[in-house]
């Protein structure tokens, strides 16, 4: 049922039974590489394109969560995915060839909560048993399509970021199932926010703004507080996106220091690689929260997080005719006990 | 409820309130321009770019959604909208300045009804009261991005469409309403289908295996016949892609030919207009259905039909790179008695 402005409470409380991530060299290269399920050395896959190596590496992350869940594809009811290609083909064709029905999404960088905020919906909604939510985002496909070819080697600006060769893909199933797992217990979509940033190698300062709308009104929305939560995850704001986040919060009168990561922060080691202010894309939240903090989660020392993927919704199109960046973020709350 | 393989009933039976529609000058030449709620003379919208054109289209037509159901933005509790350009501009800018928490989507010209589809089921699970789909595509826009710019005056192929400038925004609201309305009963989630075609300016014949998989299985999960409807109302198969459908259907054994409609070639005037295989894009079922078909159900002259958009998910760069057209429809069932 809704309840305040923005937020969905799920009653029956579905289940995020399993994750797979899969993610590229430089991934590996960083401070987060063990948790990590998969990973591929050749950022071409195999294949002629790296858009068709994202493509293949988001079909084989999925195939990857069948696997581990000891699921075939004919067992899902409905996977929801999405990718920050034109068209969003990096999805459309990996499920092309997963023979799942398919519900489209695109949501920039926030595609992945945005994604598994649906899936677990319908779960609760006895829309389906098995829903998978799933997004993709690869360094070089992204940087030809919004910035520059590789080819063209260009430098990059200081608050740039660098956008995540990775995937994830998230399992939601019925709580009446018996394995124990973790609980999705609210989601929070989130209303477009633009404070007029223009620059987009400035992504973080740009996105802030969506992440504090939706955190604020999710807290309203649940009349829960800060300290309710073991962290709270922001996608990719990155470091100065993350710097600006705390200092808004601190201007209200709140310390989230402490509470506050960002995916963007965690996955690259910012001494030793050379990514300006961390990752972005659509796969940052998706390998680092179905990584990473998936296991925080099984393992006990996190609880309850609020993951909030936030996303840049300008094109390179819509910046040359002088738009500013309108951005967006979408929330869910995940907890081990309900 | 989900029933059968790709579709859920929706017990509660959500209205479908009201709709409203608006298009470009060459649809208001058309056979279906007293259906129309708005239009424009000017395909700039009197703004600087196509893509801002489209993009105040969208907002004017929800906007008119809103005025004609009596409500504003402040009442909406979700936004369902995609469009065809690049990360999805028209929808994002637009609903920047509409205030209304937005969950954007990508599936091509399957659009409409994917979020048309979404918007039921949220209002049908209790997330929400007064929740809005809509999508919209802009000729002048749509060419230059997916084929070439204006400028260029190249020749079309007979086997093209021309992208409908237009858009349509549907309210979805719960049954417990007093208000009659029309009610939404199933939706079916479609599968990506690809029977290798690669000829980017003959969309229907990619798209009409999506649209066959979609139907045969909707009627078999809901276990009606064909003649349950009154009308089965495809999105964009054009001239061509319809007469593809009928000819499937009746190597099956089944004649659709007298219930059998197309948006696409509803929309344009075959022997006036220069328009080859008719319409398409996103906007073409938006506006077709919100215009026309809505009004068909509300004076009774339909009472059952079945709506399912279809959309092509390539992009000009996936055909640069060899690959195939992967399609995907999704349904929408519409009726004036439950």
């Amino acid at each position: 049922m809704k309840i305040g402005s923005q937020t969905i409470q799920l009653e029956n409380t579905p289940k995020l039974l399993q994750t797979a991530s899969m993610v590229g060299p430089k991934e590996m290269d960083g401070p987060l590489n063990q948790f990590f399920d998969l990973h591929t050395d050749d950022v071409f896959l195999g294949e002629k394109s790296f858009e068709k190596a994202e493509s293949k590496m988001l079909e084989q992350c999925v195939n990857h969560l069948l696997s581990k869940a000891g699921m075939n594809n004919s067992m899902i009811d409905y996977i929801f995915a999405g990718d920050l290609l034109n068209q969003c083909i990096s999805s459309g064709y990996a499920i092309r060839n997963l023979n799942i029905p398919f519900i489209g999404l695109y949501g920039a960088c926030s595609t992945f909560c945005e994604s598994l905020a649906l899936a677990a919906s319908f779960v609760n909604a006895n829309y389906g048993k098995n829903i998978i939510a799933t997004t993709s985002s690869h360094f070089c496909s992204a940087e030809r399509q919004f910035r520059m070819p590789l080819e063209h080697g260009n430098q990059q600006s200081p608050t740039s970021q660098c956008t995540v060769t990775g995937t994830g893909a998230a399992l939601v199933v019925p709580n009446s199932s018996s394995i124990h797992s973790l609980y999705i217990t609210h989601v929070t979509f989130g209303k477009v926010i633009d404070f007029g940033i223009k620059d987009m190698t400035n992504m973080g300062a740009a996105m802030m703004p969506a992440a504090y709308s939706t955190i604020t009104t999710h807290l309203q929305d649940t009349k829960r507080k800060l300290d309710y939560y073991d962290a709270i995850v922001t996608g990719d704001l990155g470091i100065l996106g993350s710097e600006l986040l705390v200092d808004q919060f601190q201007k209200e009168g709140y310390d989230i220091s402490h509470i506050h990561k960002d995916c963007g922060v965690l996955i690259y080691d910012k001494e030793k690689q050379d990514t300006h202010c961390g990752g972005s894309g659509c796969g940052c939240m998706a390998s680092v929260f179905s990584g990473y903090f998936f296991e925080q989660l099984k393992s006990k020392k996190m609880n309850k997080i609020l993951i909030v993927s936030t996303g840049a919704l300008m094109s390179p199109l819509s910046i040359q005719q002088g738009e500013s960046i309108p951005s967006i973020a979408h929330a869910v709350a995940i907890e081990n006990e309900v």
